[in-house]
């Protein structure tokens, strides 16, 4: 099955967006073994869509659109759908009461442009959304399977997750997906390419994929087979090839992010962390708490952004450098020791874009405080502002993780 | 004039690859006036690009194609664009000499399958690449302009800048453009939408965009005039009708983000504010701290996840409920209060997936403690863990906005 993503909405042509839905569908789709063969962006424009539509149906068999659904004039997929299926549209009393319902749960009244919202095009099957007011539509039509899912990612992907794949799956041969989801810290990916590209280019089945993001490599394997045994079986010859070529740098096998592989170490062991911050300016205590049930570890912590709250807040001597090794260390110890937590960590550094100090933008200090004394790391991070952060938290959590393992 | 632009190569449909080449030359067109109405990505097969280049041909006096001119059987480009204009292609030994020039100097041999390299569709102009084998070529065919640039970031840019750019300016009327970029507080996007839509219908020009992010929605205004003059005026036509219907909740008409805004109110007035975070757990400090030189206002702050650690760091009673108006107000007062500062923020709440209190998942206070008093507000969001998160900041930061204002 050959499958078009059109992305529809002006904002996707300006110099700023690009669309990543369709890079989360291609992936799903393809887990399917369907092909993405062409991907459309187009603005606000029911002609433009329209004919575009009428072009994707001549050759695909599935098209999925992402965005134009909302209650306002530019929203033109419902309507640029009709017209290329030569169907009309029905008011859904139904839709309209459930979009009304959601607005009273949220104790607002819904207003009228929304009941465009309540608009179906004749033969679809409606795929409600959990997550906002713009329900889906599936439609099937002459051998086509035209699909609408909303623009947002977090509603997009929570409705093709739950509707549409298990629709695809249904109208497709079967066939099984397995995968293995690792992730790796403190390694540069050109160097993992390096390392595991011996292994996996020898294997087109199970497919392998690697991301980066900074400080956080993933690898996904993914294997498509007739039956389960077939799939584990083939990841695992895979896996246990790759996985002694990344060692102690590999914290997952199913894809969890570092701060729930550290917190799971510490509930296990009965143990605490705190933090002290400093240029992440809360980014880590943000990343630990992502976790439900972080509580039961977080003893909490310290934004000391300026030179008077590392004083005031954690007794940091005022003539200690606010970048120095000296403070990062005394940063964790003092976290540590004020929540009475079994860890502590101190980040302190020069996140840019110019740097406060006679330290480069970019050098930043991760300290970790436990039971078996204190530890201070000095960091030279390349990058913008943001990946500095970025990194400095990752860092601090994948050295915890080190104390930890 | 309006531009469809088209990537070229099956590896810009994995789920891995998003184009990025059209970000570059949509800022560069926008620059000239030329609006991109379309982008489309198609991998190597010819019938599908001859297709969708006749298609946009049909509607556009502009078209870029980027990538697909290398020397393999892949590499369609030159063949699809020369079907789709029903023309034929013929071999130019003067590129061919060059590309052989270009490999000597490397140092290697120039291999038969390069001169594919050397074929020319009658009629177009060869645009010279200084950082590769593939020339590009320049098409003008019955009012159209047909582009083609190889696909590598560098060489397209490179090309563009030195030969594209200059010549569609030649062939344009001069075109200036100018925009206008409000963000808006506090407000869901349909209700907004209701608010501004019977102004910005009524103009073509300045073209409006609305984009919604939690709690944060943006309204694009861009005016497109033979002269900066004209772009003003009709910014400031549109803008007059629409700034007085959003009232205090418009906080920026130059696009920057509610931390700066607030940040920029606390600097001016010399003030600083302080935070005491629950559960958002550092994403209040993490947002305030986003902005370069915001320790001139950030006096610093804690993270009190627990009720042990609220208790400890800012001596909220132990009998208070840690999810309350009374226990955000002293967090409040407490952050205030202990890092000197003129504001203070208290954030508590249950964010989710489960309630740990008797509280209801999307219970939000947000305590604001100033020179005049403490005020606390309570929210109820809707939505999951991240979602509470993101809504208690952002509505954190426009309290603090509306004490400031």
């Amino acid at each position: 099955m050959d499958a078009t993503i059109i992305a529809v909405g002006s904002e996707m042509l300006t110099p700023q967006k690009t669309d990543t839905n369709s890079l989360y569908l291609t992936d799903q789709l393809n887990s399917l073994g369907i092909e993405v063969v062409e991907k459309y962006i187009v603005g606000d424009d029911r002609v433009c869509l329209a004919n575009l539509l009428l072009h994707a149906l001549s050759h695909c068999q599935l098209i999925i659109l992402t965005g134009g659904l909302g209650p306002t004039e530019d929203d033109i997929t419902r309507d640029s759908v009709a017209a290329a299926l030569g169907r009309t549209q029905y008011f859904s009393q139904e839709i309209c009461e459930w979009i009304e319902a959601r607005f009273r749960r949220l104790g607002r009244r819904m207003v009228e442009v929304n009941k465009r919202q309540a608009s179906v095009v004749h033969g679809a099957d409606v795929l409600p959304n959990d997550r906002g007011t713009a329900p889906g539509q599936w439609i099937e039509a002459d051998g086509r399977i035209v699909v609408m899912l909303p623009g947002p990612p977090k509603e997009m992907r929570a409705m093709f997750e739950s509707q549409v794949f298990p629709r695809l799956k249904a109208a497709l041969p079967p066939m099984v997906i397995r995968t293995r989801f690792y992730r790796v810290a403190g390694m540069p990916e050109s160097d993992l390419d390096q390392l595991i590209a011996p292994v996996y280019t020898r294997y087109a089945n199970p497919t392998t994929t690697i991301l980066a993001a900074p400080a956080d490599i993933q690898i996904h394997l993914r294997a498509r087979c007739s039956t389960e045994e077939e799939c584990e079986s083939l990841l695992e010859e895979v896996g246990r090839q790759i996985e002694p070529l990344l060692g102690d740098r590999l914290f997952t096998c199913i894809g969890e992010p570092l701060e729930a592989c550290v917190g799971a170490m510490l509930a296990s062991r009965g143990e605490t962390v705190a933090v002290a911050e400093s240029c992440t300016g809360g980014m880590l205590g943000e990343r630990i708490t992502q976790v439900p049930g972080s509580s039961a570890y977080f003893s909490g912590g310290f934004l000391t952004y300026s030179k008077e709250a590392k004083t005031n807040l954690l007794g940091i001597p005022e003539t200690a450098h606010p970048v120095s090794e000296e403070t990062a260390g005394a940063m964790a110890e003092a976290a540590r020791h004020r929540l009475s937590a079994t860890w502590g960590i101190g980040v302190t550094g020069e996140a840019g874009p110019a740097s406060a100090t006679d330290v480069p933008v970019g050098t930043v200090f991760v300290g970790i405080a436990g039971p078996d004394g204190t530890q201070v790391k000095r960091l030279q991070i390349v990058g913008d502002r943001s990946r500095v952060r970025i990194m400095a938290v990752q860092n601090s959590l994948d050295l915890l993780r080190g104390r930890l393992r």
